[in-house]
């Protein structure tokens, strides 16, 4: 008996995967490095020597059995302790190794985290733009996702359209920042704001709200700046994490999920979670993968190609007369197409071999996505080809 | 608000785990060495020196952003080519890469195939002696596990009562062999003849019902035997494997999902697993794993210390009176208790500093497992400290 809700969603076609399809077919006739994909967020810089230096250390000098073994289903203690070390120095928080949960990246944080803290039926409620991958996330938890229209003019919140959403059978909030697709980082004044009201709805509804907080770009912010560390602001915050852009580890699988110790309920989840591991599988990362980026939680791959892929995007796309919103950190690009229908435009786009993704699936319908983590050389072989792009189709 | 389910899950005390942590409140305070711990199947042998210098060399030589980078959703396509020509080598199978799913050890295996083949309420049959955690396995995919009862005298199969409880609504039957805890291997007789009735009921109930193969220890087999290769049998096969025990390899969460290219649904169960992982957490294993194991897919661990502990701890059980069946394989051994009560007997061994597991959680109460993945001198050393627990306390 064939699973028929797997089954159907085979039949959805993703977006991002046909384009990605074509762009290949594309890449076998003219070459790749003549197709300027921008549709794939894997990060293009190399994780930092001491990653590697480490992992080979741990490989020649531990003992197998031991380096190999079964780690404990909550996590490596050590490991544990180290993340919450690292945690507390950068950003003032209060971790125990009670509170960290490694994980396989930052999907699987979320899948535990989602079902620690909803019941059947349960809504969560995220911001548009957000990662198509939310909708099976939440819907194969088993709650329901409902998604709070966009504020394009800067990718913040909209309070107003969020606050009248919020009813008693929120469970929890998603959100993630810096954000992918928009690349907007979130505030103190916008997190401040968001912890008030779910502060005031949890007490007028009589129950927890949690804030599920997806932050797999956290380090990645520009300009010198840094994105406001979201738990610090609301209790009840669970945080993913990933390696994988970070350290540009995303085959790796590594990660983790972290509950503020200020959370009454922080050491349960974290407990609850080993319990939710049985069922979905044991996604824990492995344990090479965990003792080694234990060693470099500090460090970050070099991202400084993103902040001048990001300008010279930026001030292109401006210059045509793109409207788009300058992205703070990640390695997307968010503008508005040149027409209504941003499917008919990325399609119109593929005609000059530049792979852009259409933002409907995103719940952002008009605007597309442009992922820049690839070499400079190549964004700005593909300056012109925007520029001719937009002139010989929409005569800018 | 948190979820029920889980919660409830933590309440219910594990007894392996509750053994665990007395015997390392003993260990504390007589020293490791002294506590005779047969309550662990973490394998004690080193992983092959060939695995550890192709993970160097891939740490080494390939770029980092290639060897880190995301691997597609349904696995690596060279890793899974490979796997798949491995199989048909060894088996005599005909798979191709489209048939096979690289996911995070055995537990994720479970987890998709659970998902992929049954419907909400259906049921799932295993057979008494059974691995403990397909109760969540199975409850959190959506289904029920029923039990078949065992036939303690050679753990084979009773097929009398499995046919009496494969009824319409079971989707899928679950076997684990080399099996954990009785260490039988289920001979080709067993599988034929389980493979017919299959055949027949599918026939009868006009829908397939799956074969699901938990086999990690399908390399571990005694006295030059082998395993017979349980999908060969039955064409609606999924085989979940691991590399944990085969190559020592626990902590590093790597194994593959295997579909019966005979399977009139095997491509498409592959497919469904890629949707599946979007909602239980993307249990991909690592890439430096895929593409190390990959280059050690026909190797093994030394299991020759499982051998030797098998034929010390049976030879000694048998001469002091135990009832106990002879292992075919994996490292555990599984005789009935001296007492009618095994969690009695198991609580009063622990005064010799000896550690075994009660088997009621694996559906056979009265018996016991040892797991001897430990080192022979220590073996050797528990074989006194039994023969005095059982004449002292039980006069054997």
């Amino acid at each position: 008996m064939i699973a028929k809700k797997y089954k159907d969603m085979l039949e959805e076609k993703s977006v991002i995967r046909s384009l990605a399809e074509v762009a290949g077919q594309r890449a076998a006739v003219i070459g790749r490095e003549n197709v300027f994909d921008y549709s794939l967020g894997n990060p293009s810089v190399p994780v930092p020597e001491a990653f590697t230096r480490a992992a080979i250390s741990l490989l020649k000098e531990k003992r197998p059995e031991e380096l190999h073994g079964y780690s404990p289903t909550l996590g490596i203690p050590s490991v544990k302790a180290q993340i919450a070390e690292s945690l507390n120095g950068r950003f003032g928080m209060q971790y125990g190794p009670e509170h960290i949960f490694p994980v396989s990246a930052v999907a699987a944080a979320i899948a535990h985290a989602l079902r620690a803290v909803t019941q059947p039926g349960d809504e969560v409620l995220t911001f548009a733009p957000y990662f198509p991958e939310y909708g099976p996330y939440v819907e194969l938890a088993g709650a329901e996702l409902k998604v709070v229209p966009p504020d394009t003019g800067s990718f913040q919140i909209d309070f107003e359209a969020f606050e009248a959403m919020l009813g008693p059978k929120v469970a929890a909030v998603l959100i993630n920042t810096p954000n992918n697709p928009s690349g907007a980082v979130y505030s103190a004044s916008t997190l401040t704001r968001l912890a008030g009201i779910l502060t005031e709805k949890s007490a007028l509804y009589g129950h927890d709200i949690f804030l599920i907080s997806d932050e797999p770009y956290r380090e990645i912010v520009f300009d010198g700046k840094e994105q406001p560390y979201v738990s610090s602001f609301y209790a009840n915050t669970i945080s993913c994490y990933s390696f994988s852009k970070s350290l540009s580890l995303p085959g790796e699988r590594i990660g983790y999920l972290a509950v503020n110790p200020a959370c009454p309920d922080a050491a349960l989840i974290v407990n609850m979670c080993g319990q939710i591991s049985r069922g979905i599988g044991h996604n824990c990362p492995s344990s090479l993968m965990q003792l080694a980026v234990a060693q470099t939680l500090d460090l970050t791959a070099d991202f400084s190609v993103y902040e001048k892929n990001r300008n010279l995007l930026y001030d292109c796309l401006k210059e045509i007369g793109f409207e788009v919103v300058k992205p703070q950190g990640t390695f997307y690009i968010f503008p508005k197409a040149l027409e209504e229908d941003s499917v008919a435009f990325c399609k119109k786009a593929l005609d000059y071999d530049l792979v852009l993704v259409p933002a409907d699936s995103f719940g952002c319908p008009g605007y597309f996505r442009m992922a820049y983590c690839i070499g400079t050389e190549k964004v700005e072989r593909s300056l012109p080809v925007l520029r001719r792009f937009a002139r010989e189709v929409y005569g800018k």
